[in-house]
């Protein structure tokens, strides 16, 4: 029996549900700025954290758009970039997640979300999925000021859950976060989502399977 | 009179003299490719950092150009890879940084590198470029074994310039490392060259010029 930690966007939630109103606003370089704009997002919000500044996700997140948009050279104004960035609130669970929390539940385990979308913006996308029911809890960096991977974060939820760390698995689609959560002492389960790989420079995850109801069988009772 | 840290990769040397081979290798993606090719470097060079692992900046570099271009379904062998980073090595300064190094020298000041590249690779692309001769030293994070911006590798350059943070002024092409600096309490200049932004959501930095030579003499005598 452990305490799973899931992360929410791209692991819970498919960015999919951005390819409409990327395409609307960028048509057929949509998927470039998709990209590109996902990885700044994530370099930024990892500086800030080092050089020690903290806003909002939702902040970030129109920031670095609006400036992918410039730095390519396309056309963007902030209420559109403000609109294109709102979608993240009313992104689909992948498929396989209801099930796999189910199984995760089934086999014993307490199942809760921790993400650095703030925490109003975390309520609402996991309402909209439908998944706030199937969650423990819904856990925001907020309260730190400081986003994942910072060791911070993964002390705070540790403390939040009451749990050692030895029994939280952070469960994510990027490596980066089962990395963080690792460096404190859990253990971790990447989801290789499409397009998601897992950097051999990195250590490696506990578990790992394509999807979270694959990953519930892998972690099993989790021991 | 202060000590000028200049950044190396994009602030003194352009990374447009990777286009020829990147063209070769990616056709009409290419320029795709390089931008979340170095997106995702510096990401993961601030992940790596964060969460305590270590590896020379090249290995780093290759190995997300790998998976970058395993993410966009390009074919791309190791060996391929690795030519592209090697062209790092083989960059030329950008047309304004030998007037630029002059001219802070003139006016007093003591100009220096830092860079994420490892200390052989930063000596033999500022050698390549014909810019060693003009810098007081050569300095790479290697000794620290964390990438900028972290605090450390700030605090690692001032030990080895005998200088007081006040007394420094990191020159770069990046809002990170200009933020990262300004932490610990160096001031900084940034040099806004085409495609470079300044985050908002940062401290701004001391100076800014779209140069080195304008940038110089925006510093002056650099009170």
């Amino acid at each position: 029996m452990a305490t799973i930690v899931c992360d929410v966007n791209e692991t819970l939630l498919d960015l999919a549900g951005l390819d409409g109103p990327f395409t609307e606003a960028f048509c057929e370089r949509a998927e470039e700025v998709k990209r590109l704009w996902f990885a700044r997002l994530l370099h930024t919000s990892t500086v800030m954290t080092t050089v020690g500044t903290w806003q909002d996700f939702g902040v970030v997140a129109r920031t670095v758009l609006r400036d992918t948009a410039d730095r390519l050279g396309l056309p963007l104004e902030d209420a559109q970039a403000g609109d294109l960035v709102g979608g993240m609130r009313r992104l689909r669970a992948h498929p396989d997640v209801v099930d796999g929390i189910a199984a995760l539940v089934g086999a014993g385990h307490r199942v809760v979300a921790l993400t650095n979308s703030g925490q109003a913006t975390a309520e609402a996308q996991l309402a909209h999925a439908g998944l706030d029911v199937l969650l423990d809890r819904i856990l925001s960096v907020d309260p730190t000021l400081r986003f994942k991977p910072d060791p911070a974060v993964y002390a705070h939820a540790a403390d939040e859950l009451g749990a050692k760390p030895g029994d939280l698995v952070m469960v994510a689609a990027h490596d980066w976060d089962c990395a963080g959560a690792m460096r404190c002492g859990w253990r971790s389960g990447f989801v290789s989502r499409p397009g998601q790989t897992y950097n051999p420079l990195l250590q490696p995850p506990t578990w790992r399977a394509p999807d979270l109801l694959a990953l519930a069988t892998a972690i099993g009772d989790g021991r």
